[in-house]
């Protein structure tokens, strides 16, 4: 599989599982926490299809498109173990999704720092919020759920138990 | 359409031309030449699919994966502008597919980048040779091709006349 043919069949997996993420949200109130803006495509995508959402952007550094910049009063920059903590207090039990795209080109680095996050996003999330990552994210209290049918490829997502 | 679909879109239609024009070349002999090096994704994939090819990459400046980076004689640095003429010379007549990914964020400045190399890159195709790029490429002596059925978004095929 070439660079071309994985890096699609990232984004489809990211876009099929956010899309069904969107979907499942339905009444379920709060805001949308992403963590890791990058150069700005998930933040666009959610924001166009959850429109009345507040979406929070975790970031260390912005690199995005300018088209896709939060605004600052959304923005909460610095290193995610930095930040985390704060941000579970400020936001416990009351996301209901949150988007991870944490990964780096190394792999047990990402790993580490997913594990690090974990605690803390289940804190945040609301009963029955979901998580949707590109690193495995095993927590108590978080159900592992299928990708949606038709999605190959690497991604994660759990449900807070309700 | 968000940032994330349209990305998508983008990869989609690039791989598919592609891999349409990979397998139109059968027997026609010759190198390929890649203008605009990238991250890397569409070199390597070109080279996964022609391992037996010699493929030039032409770029600005290098910012590709460490691993898509293209061996020292393979690569010609500089502005295109500046290098597609000696190429022109160089390459004059052998080019059996040349891939021209080179837009940038500026539309205007895009087409008129490929406007100007578009005369050099139809001296480089062999008689039969395909150019695949992401900008319209009217010129004298190229036949425009449907995109592969398929394929949405914008990419573009020419044939050189035989």
């Amino acid at each position: 599989m070439s660079r071309l043919d994985s890096m699609i069949r990232r984004l489809m997996v990211q876009r099929a599982s956010l899309d069904w993420a969107i979907g499942e949200l339905g009444r379920l109130p709060g805001p949308v926490l992403e963590f890791g803006l990058g150069n700005g495509r998930s933040y666009d995508h959610l924001r166009e299809h959850l429109p009345n959402r507040d979406i929070y952007v975790f970031e260390r550094q912005v690199a995005a498109h300018p088209d896709c910049i939060p605004p600052e009063d959304r923005l909460i920059l610095g290193d995610f173990r930095d930040t985390a903590p704060a941000a579970a207090q400020r936001f416990a039990g009351l996301a209901a999704l949150i988007h991870a795209d944490i990964g780096s080109g190394d792999h047990a680095a990402s790993r580490a720092l997913a594990a690090s996050l974990v605690p803390h996003w289940a804190t945040m999330l609301a009963a029955g919020g979901l998580l949707v990552a590109d690193q495995p994210i095993p927590a108590d209290g978080l159900e592992p759920l299928p990708l949606p049918e038709g999605a190959p490829g690497r991604y994660f997502i759990s449900r807070k138990a309700a």
